[in-house]
Formats: C-alpha cells, sequence, structure tokens
C-alpha cells in the first residue's frame, strides 16, 4: 500500500529547481478555479503584464506556456522553423546541443558555432557564421548557460541577428529575474525562460515572449506548425485579450496561481534590487571558496552570480561529496554535465535561495566535509570572507 | 501594482477543473526537492505503480507526461503516427476533431468515421471504414466525450483495431477514475488522460500508458519523432526504472506530489467504490433534474455519469443562468460546446466533487435561478427525488 508521501526539507542550492519561497507555496494550495472563469480571466491577464516586466517588453505575445522550460524552447522552434530553414545554433554547452536537435526535428539545418564549454558565445564567430551563410533565418543561443554557469553578450548577439536579417532566439531560462535580461532593448524576437530558477517559482512552466517580427513570421507560415499543443496561433487565441477567449488547453490553475505571486514578489523587490541581491551573494560564495582555496570555473567576466561553477579540488569524490551534503546537511549543489562532468560543481543561489545564510551554510558544510575527505583546503577562513562581502 | 490574488471559493460543477480535495491542495504545498533526488525517485516509482493500478495495466511504459491532457494526446500521436499514416479517427464530439488535426499535423492521413454529437462511436461504421482502408496503421476515439456526456464501448473498438492489425489510441481524459478504465482488457495501445476531471487533481498533467505493441512501434520508428519534448524514447529514460534515469526536463515536482496523493486517494477508495460513487451521485442529479422537468441529452444506455449532458430548457437564457450560478452561488456549471452551445448545460460530478451534498446544492440552485426566470419547471420536487436515490 503506498501512502502519502511527506518530501525532506532540503536547501536547494543546484541548478534547479531552486528554493521556493513560502508565499509562492501558500498561493499554489489557494483552491482551484474554473480556468473560463471571468475571474481567472483577469489573472491571466495580470500575468501578461508582469511578464512583460520581468522580460522588459512591451511585446503583446508574452505568456505562460503551460509546460516546462523545455517546451518553451521547443515553443520558440516549432513556431519560428519551417522546413527548409537554416538557422545558426551557438554551442557553449548542453542546452545549445539540445537548440539543434530542436532545428532539425523542425525540418530546418542547424549551422553549429562551437565555442568551449566554460566560456561565453564568440560574437565573431557568429558573424563569421552569418558571413558564410548569407541566408541563415534564425540566431539561436542561450543568454546563461545552465550547464556552465556562463553569460553571453545577449546585446551584442541579438543586434548582430537584426543587421543580418534573421530573427533571434534567446534562451533565458536561468538568466530571468537574476541578471539583466533586457528582451525590447536587445531587440531579441523569441524569448523563453523557466520559473524554477531565479523566479523561485515551482517547476512546470515557461514565460516566453514574441517580438511583433517573430509574430509576423509565424502569422505568415506556410507549413502549419508541426505541434498543435504550442502552435501560438491557438495558444494566443486563448490568451487573447479581454474577455475574447478561444478554448485550447486547460491552463494550469494553480501552477499559475504561484507564477502570479512569484512575479508579484518580483515586482516588490524590483528587477534592479534583484540583480544586486544576486550578485552580493555570488561575491560572498566566491570570496569564501577562495578563501578556502578552492578555484572558481568560469572567468570572472563571465560568470553567473546565479550558478557558480567551482573544480572539484583534487582528490575528492565527486559524488560522495554531495551525496553526504544532500544526507548529512538536506542540502543539494549540482553536478558537472557532459564535459564538465566530474570535474566541476554547480552551486545556484537562484532567486529566494540566493540569501545570504544560504551562501554561509553552504561553505560551512562544505567545509566540513572536505576537511573529513582530508582535501587541501584552508580551514576556518570561508566565513569571514563571506562576511566581510556582505558587510562591505 | 499588481498585488497578491485571492481566488474566490467555487464549487465546481463544469467540465473539468473539478473541486480539488483539501489533501491534494496540502501536498502541492510542500515543500520542492531537487527532480534528481533520490527521494524523488522514489516518488516517481510509486507514482508509475498508482498509474498502473488506475489505468489497470501492467504496461512498463506508463507515467505522467509534464503538461496538459492536450499534450498527452499529442504525445500519443507523434511518437505513433510517421509520416504516410493512415489514421481512422472517429469524431463525435469536439476533442475527435483535434485528434485529426494532431494526424495531419503528423504527416498522417486522417480518416473520419462521423457520429451525430450526442452519441457514442458506432463500432460498425468502425469495421467499414477499416474494410476501406485495410492499411490503416492506427484507430483513434474518445472513450468519454467532454464536449457530450457520451461513452463509446472502448472494448469493442480496441478490439476491433487489434483484429485489423491497428494500434489504437484512446482518450480517456475525462473517464479515468470515474467510469472503467480497462487498458490491458480492452487490448489498448496507447492511452492518455488528465489530471484534472475524476482524479480530483490540479489541471496540468497527463497520465499517458503505452502497450508493448506500441512501443516497439515507437522504438522502429524511421523518422525521429518531430517533438522534443514528448518523444516518449527520452521520456521513458528520465523515467526509467531503479536510480538509472537519463536528464531530459525537470519534472513539475510539486504538481506531482499533489498527483501522487490524488493517486494515492483514489488507491485507497478502491476504484470500484469509485465508480459507485460516481454513478449514484449522478443517479441522483438526474433524479432531480428530471423531477423538475428538465431533460437529459443523452440517451441513459450512454451517459456519462462524471459529465450530464441536460438541455437548456426553453425561453431561458443559456449565459444568465450560468452567470448567475456563478455569481450567487459560486457554482461553476459547463456551456455546450460546438453543436450543442446554447443547446446544453454540462454539470460535471467529477472526483472529489462528486458528493451528495454537491448534487444538492446543484439542485437547489438551479431549481431557484429557473424559477426567478420564470422556466416552466416543477418547483419543489428535486431535492426530495434526488434524496431517494441517495437513500435507496
Amino acid at each position: 500500500m503506498i501512502t502519502s508521501f511527506y518530501p525532506p526539507r532540503r536547501t536547494l542550492l543546484g541548478p534547479g529547481p531552486s528554493d521556493v519561497s513560502p508565499r509562492v507555496l501558500g498561493a499554489l494550495a489557494r483552491p482551484t478555479i474554473g480556468h473560463l472563469d471571468p475571474v481567472f480571466v483577469e489573472l491571466m491577464d495580470e500575468i501578461k503584464t508582469l511578464l512583460q516586466y520581468a522580460f522588459q517588453t512591451d511585446n503583446a505575445l508574452t505568456l505562460p506556456v503551460s509546460a516546462p522550460g523545455s517546451a518553451g524552447m521547443e515553443a520558440c522552434f516549432v513556431n519560428l522553423v519551417s522546413p527548409g530553414d537554416k538557422v545558426i545554433v551557438c554551442q557553449n554547452g548542453v542546452f545549445g546541443g539540445r537548440m539543434q536537435d530542436n532545428v532539425e526535428r523542425c525540418g530546418g539545418t542547424a549551422v553549429l558555432v562551437k565555442d568551449v564549454w566554460g566560456e561565453p558565445v564568440s560574437p565573431d564567430k557568429v558573424a563569421a557564421a552569418f558571413d558564410a551563410h548569407p541566408d541563415a533565418a534564425i540566431l539561436a543561443f542561450v543568454h546563461a548557460e545552465t550547464s556552465t554557469g556562463v553569460r553571453s553578450d545577449a546585446a551584442a548577439l541579438c543586434q548582430l541577428a537584426t543587421a543580418r536579417g534573421a530573427l533571434s532566439i534567446v534562451d533565458t531560462v536561468t538568466s530571468l529575474g537574476g541578471i539583466e535580461v533586457q528582451v525590447d532593448a536587445w531587440g531579441a524576437d523569441a524569448v523563453y525562460s523557466g520559473t524554477q530558477k531565479c523566479l523561485s517559482c515551482i517547476p512546470g512552466i515557461s514565460p516566453v515572449t514574441f517580438s511583433p517580427r517573430a509574430v509576423e513570421r509565424i502569422q505568415n507560415r506556410e507549413h502549419k506548425v508541426q505541434s498543435w499543443f504550442l502552435d501560438m496561433q491557438l495558444v494566443m487565441g486563448y490568451w487573447g485579450s479581454g474577455s475574447k477567449r478561444a478554448y485550447h488547453h486547460t491552463a494550469p490553475v494553480n501552477d499559475l496561481y504561484a507564477l502570479h505571486e512569484s512575479l508579484v514578489m518580483l515586482q516588490e523587490e524590483g528587477l534592479d534590487a534583484a540583480h544586486r541581491r544576486h550578485r552580493r551573494n555570488h561575491q560572498g560564495l566566491v570570496a569564501g571558496l577562495e578563501a578556502m582555496g578552492l578555484t572558481m570555473a568560469v572567468a570572472a567576466e563571465y560568470r553567473l552570480p546565479q550558478l557558480n561553477s567551482v573544480r572539484i579540488p583534487p582528490g575528492v569524490d565527486d559524488a560522495a561529496t554531495r551525496s553526504a551534503l544532500l544526507g548529512e546537511f538536506d542540502l543539494e549543489i549540482g553536478a558537472g554535465l557532459g564535459a564538465l562532468a566530474g570535474v566541476t560543481w554547480r552551486i545556484g543561489l537562484m532567486g529566494f535561495a540566493s540569501s545570504e545564510r544560504n551562501v554561509l551554510y553552504c561553505l560551512s558544510a562544505l567545509e566540513d566535509i572536505l576537511g573529513r575527505q582530508g582535501a587541501a583546503i584552508e580551514r576556518g577562513a570561508a566565513l569571514a570572507a563571506a562576511r566581510e562581502v556582505f558587510a562591505g
């Protein structure tokens, strides 16, 4: 007989999901109402407005896809890529690889621009790819690579796409709410994100936004979008303005309560303050890790404050360390992915989880476990170094 | 400034979402843990087992798709239909139309078998379609049509498909948990459902199950599944057995807490008892409606107990009545869809919402509002008629 499930209380400092704030969990559990209820339709409108603020955009087509970030990615590709289209795909981590797969499943051709994992996308290489493929219809890249902790220059890359007459598709799954995302200022055309990173919301929903140029491309498609569920012409009818809504699917009502609350919290704190908080806690963590003798895996200028890749010191057992953190401290950090498996850990400080308390807790736990493993670390210096940053 | 959202407390007797039980809402709001946490992996295994019970199947590939029922539908089609495939699609309501759209977006050809809205799918017509199209690879139909409240004979239809060497795709969105669903006994090959109907869970997740024959078809595909997000070969790697999981997307952790709890409740009550409860409350509602002088829209033998289509009496304003029910009684019932818009109401008695209390409340509210509109109804008879059923 299977009985009710009571999860342990973890501290989530991995690559996501991050800790969800009690306010958001409270909103999540409010009584379900109908998805065609006039009160729910008002909620949908508020969510669109709040997402426009988060994305810093006036795009009318801004809404949450009723599925995780990877479906948001797919929504951008299936709506914008037509069979035969050439798409320049930048790969400097796991998620660029997934973009290539999406392009190919849409019947497009992916032109790959590869950079080393742990480094940002090179605008020069992208410019060269446009030179070699002037007929490229789309440029796709990841703003904040979750697999490595690297930020790429979204403004420069979107500008390149626009200058070459191409649309841009930008992954902001890990960036939204943690570092600056300026959809309109960048001139980005299709941008998707996730709820479970710096928005401190539960996983399962993907905010997306499409520029007027992107909407025009969608409306002039010759091939029907291959996905019924993600067809933006249908989805926008459901999320359309005023009281005219065409039934498409049943919205995930409670998840949208939670998203609404997390966006209200972001609006209350303000984007600038949220970004400052992420930066400061990142600086405290880095100071502590370096005082302990550990080394960051990403150059300071490209580091994501919300996802810290740190090198696993020599002689330390990767899996045993993460397992001890989870077992003894209820603390989750992330393993390295792909080329960086066994080489780095990924320590997330995302959204609600980006707090001084969590930085100090993580440093203490890591010091304790690495010390017991006999790693060559400096003991007793980490917390002081982090506190100095926080006091500064 | 947008502030926190507090939904009104509705009674949801529409076509779904239905009322979510407090136990499920409580589970939903438990603290989020990581989707790769060993404890979460155990939860995933329990959910698979509980879904096998709900579907009455031993199918190993039984899991919840991380998106609403319409994505579950699409998951069945994109994985089983290859370009050029011929699919017999039965249409006796809205959702058969959506199936056709799915087939065509997969590059398949839909052979339509049409029945009148409000009547079940005719096995004779399906047999004739197989005679005319012996090369049909798949038969697709809706077990319980949400748009009309009609049950079709899933056992007979699946048997026909098997006898003709075709696979069957069955929509059980509205049936699962409310009436008998016997995946293995039927010999069904791909079956999808939703969480927001008779499972009394929040909307947003779609349980699916695939027979070994269907899995074989998937594994021998020549064309890559057009959806990355819904590609079952990838999804089954993520939901795979034991501790070996290949990262695909981030599971909607809290939604799965809720689904788990709702399935535990179903297991506690038992499928037979749950079906009996749905049938009895349905009988009480019908007795009350008929005592009031209203007429059911569907013949008794095909009626879904969980979704009751009743004719709107002459001279009654459809929208004004539903609006008064919502405004004065916080009670949601459903409008007719498509051909039945303005002709019927759909009164759901699904899952947790299928209770004697809700039957009595709905009858009282309807009698009050129809009476005030001057409809030709019998007053004061409905509750007694319903109570007689409950006492019997």
